[in-house]
């Protein structure tokens, strides 16, 4: 099929690669000229505006839009949804937070064009596994992007089938799924992501207390001092705990063994804050996902004004003066 | 009476006043001099040695230990144990680990003595407001000791009656509780040190989203800088909020409006860690204290491995490198 | 000064009261006829509706709404803003979400209407003890209004004055404060509800630790069967947990000791969810104020489909099926 | 080589069954004699007593210990000590705290005797799997059990090799770990188990929320009806939370999409609460690891007398009477 990639950024541009090497036609746009130029190296037909990306179609367009979540991607689909013509189909294959989904599929919807959401994990690593894909939207058009859908998503690979599958959708065993109606695409992935923060603070509270375990605060004959790359190593094989998340682990710490060239400061995208929101609304505790997520902030900061106002509170009842320790 | 203060720091000076304010005989004992020269120029007996404390009784002998809780509590209990008589009274006022309580309290009836674990609060105000006083022990030792725990509490004072109490106990009225064998006095005092980081963290976290909302971070018309210390001051007059540490709270603010003298770092005795030990053996869920503790913990240090840890992972599935923001 | 009262449930109500004993004028006004009539028995100026709200007034208005917040109060303002002539004054006093009023307050100012929000806190006790109000708006509205929140206020009372306050701004010490712009108040008052369930889980965690110290899990010489009446009372007494959150725990623990009359089911207002709202935008990590937050949705629910799920992967590693205990 | 194997529960049974089919002689032993029956019916040596496992060895003697922690293997291992001759190998596979290997390997090494840890996770997998293995004790004994360690091991298998390994230690890859003095191996698995109840926990909260995007608390338009067996299947390919865990998943939910088999009350076993004491020892914050433990002691009961008492509290401020809803 012939689709068009809007965004060529490290993502867009390995989902333009593994499309191509299934033997789509893509067009390639980006605000940076350079990236398109390196697409159409690699066999993309270039695009220079979105204008020339509507006109590289004869009949219906696929426009995949693959942009910063936010005001890149609204602009975007707002000039696409002007250029189109009925029967398009706008795919927002990035972070988009999943109430923008609902919203701007009912405006496509009113212009007679298509919406799709796809949430989209395997990050760098998609274009040799493939990616997993939660999709969003009208079923007949979810249907007709199959190829798509089928050439990105990882296959069956070489995993062990899950048992009692027989007679259940094949296409989660082939790595996507039509999660529902414009949006759901977006809401599963943001959970998604909510998961990944919980399990990436469970690793990482764990090998803390394994690093601590070897502090000089305990007593001597209660120490150890761990070779955490090797814990992580075994944990691979054949434990409870093994996951692509600690294979991760296990590869940095082999790499750096005490993980110096990190800062320590830990970045958030919006999902972790949304899937907590999703929570409330829905009055769901989620104590691990959000203490996942709250580890994040205080990771940016020296200090909080709270832990101050707890030392002045201290001051206040016991006379102490906190001190560096 | 008269009583045995041991230990003559901050804590055991001010109960040694307030009870020969209130008409008791002190003797009074440190290992500093100065601190036992100080109590004596206030009226108290000077002591020695632990022998000498002895010598200066006739009769029951009643001992009031306030030293740090482990090591020091352990070693000078231990001595007055095989100083005293039969029939005379250990009393330890420290923040002692309750089951240290009981097992004294068993070692204690062999020698046919008498152990009282009383927990205190109060801080430095208590030499004027009185101490609020949690006790164990034998019901008729605790009974002897009555004028003792009468003079050092605050007594009914002119708060309103709760509705109710008729009937009941009333030297909780009075400031003091008799909670049960020994041990349960200490128990007490560990889950009310318990609550009190709690609620502590509670206020903190509160006044840190005010400050935070004047952050840039936030869209210019929904940023707010709130005046934290008429806020403070506002919430004691009859708000739900209102308690002592708010005042202590609005003490603070009033005296340095962004708390710059304190460094963030803030310190937890045992009282803390113990309460979540005993939630566990209980198996009583107890995410607010020991979210508590926690945020104690990590304000005590720039950073921890685990976040790093999380940085590596993001790394290893996105190629994000983390920088200091 | 005169101001129409609109709602007359238990908070209206009282607020009404309160303000016709301090000497002011209130024009009351509910759907429910029986609630005017009460009030007008106790001396308000009946109106049947906001039409006839608006006659009762000769020349600047003040409309004090006092109703759920959501699609009552939002439609109750609409209709004033249409009544209402340049000058006259909106007082939202229920629990709105803070970026409504900024919403509103532009709405009005193209009105010429003067948008005011107050946060109230004292619940039922409010009309003897006063009420803490928090306060956002126009400098000069809020001056003009001055008389009104006088009277409602608690006034400094015979309250330990806070050192350090001299020279600051004394209506916080009389019990109100103008908090800032349009949305200032209602979020100055939901910062404190958020506070307010962060205080009242960590006293109940420590109460459920106390009650749990009798459990027959526990070996049998360190349990202790804890007088809980007893422990609320006393820690009134120059503790340093000492609150009026406590003095409540105090007084519904000594009429029912097991509190058998509750469920256990806890609701929660939307200002809590709020406050999370807020720290997740702020990027404040508040992981005590969420767990009290996330401690009341599992209160309603007697099971999770999480929890159920951690039974399930617990059958697939270890063959365990899990037993109700 | 011969080794005793003390325990025939399936653990110990599996354990067994893999070392003699990779080519040991298993003396067996169990208080069931019809375990031990089945054993020497798959070609293990069977004995009577732990008199007649000892008589079963010439020579160096191997006990392997695979009895519940606690009373049952303490006093399996003292039973030992006393029977067994100098050099003779104790290794506890069981789920020992590890302070108590500390104090055991000092005894017996009172007695010349080897005292080794051997912290196992697999589950019921492990005999066709391999198992993990996290070992602690003398480094020439645990070097002298590497047949043992290599039948029981996973082995290197098909997963894709960690970068960076070269060099380092090939016991990890393999799938166990020497690592450290005795109580090193169980700390290790200790960390893996409090681990694992955070990754649990993690999945558990995401498919909650999952789960509650139907719920009719929700807006219409914003609701979603989820696949979860599906999403779970989707996630094994390619997604960044796939691991072993949610394969687990993933089968349990094919198998029973709305887990109604489950009652939703989850045990513990003692590792997770262990880990958090760890972590606090270390003065580490583990708010993840802490609230996964939580939430199982929650799921066990139907409320809280915490909950309660709020109900309590918010009737006493707001005249609220908390309704099950």
């Amino acid at each position: 099929m012939r689709l068009a990639m809007i965004g060529l950024g490290r993502m867009g541009a390995n989902i333009a690669r593994r499309l191509m090497r299934g033997g789509h036609e893509v067009v390639a746009f980006d605000r940076d000229e350079k990236a398109v130029a390196t697409m159409a190296g690699e066999g993309a037909i270039a695009a220079t505006s979105l204008e020339d990306v509507v006109a590289r179609f004869d009949g219906q367009r696929i426009f995949w839009v693959m942009l910063p979540a936010g005001a890149p991607t609204e602009e975007t689909i707002e000039t696409l949804t002007k250029l189109a013509a009925p029967g398009d189909i706008i795919i927002d294959g990035g972070n988009t937070f999943y109430k923008d989904d609902i919203r701007r599929a009912k405006s496509c919807a009113m212009e007679k064009l298509h919406y799709v959401d796809v949430g989209t994990s395997g990050g760098v690593w998609g274009l040799e596994r493939g990616y997993c894909m939660m999709i969003g939207g009208e079923e007949a058009t979810v249907d007709l992007l199959e190829p798509i859908f089928e050439t990105l998503a990882p296959g069956t690979g070489d995993l062990v089938r899950t048992k009692g599958r027989d007679g259940l959708d094949n296409r989660a065993e082939r790595g996507y799924i039509h999660a529902g109606p414009a949006g759901a695409g977006h809401f599963v992935k943001m959970v998604h992501n909510g998961i990944e923060y919980g399990l990436m603070q469970a690793y990482a509270e764990g090998f803390d207390i394994l690093k601590g375990k070897s502090s000089e605060k305990l007593p001597e004959d209660e120490r150890f001092s761990l070779n955490l790359p090797d814990i992580a190593e075994v944990w691979r094989r054949g434990s409870v705990i093994s996951s692509w998340l600690l294979d991760l682990t296990a590869i940095g710490l082999a790499a750096d063994h005490d993980l110096e060239q990190f800062t320590g400061h830990v970045s958030d995208s919006g999902e972790g804050q949304w899937t907590i929101d999703a929570a409330m609304e829905e009055a769901v505790p989620a104590n691990v996902l959000t203490a996942a997520l709250f580890a994040r902030y205080r990771s940016r900061v020296d200090t909080t004004f709270g832990d101050k106002l707890l030392s002045s509170m201290r001051y206040g009842f016991g006379g102490h003066v906190e001190m560096p320790q």
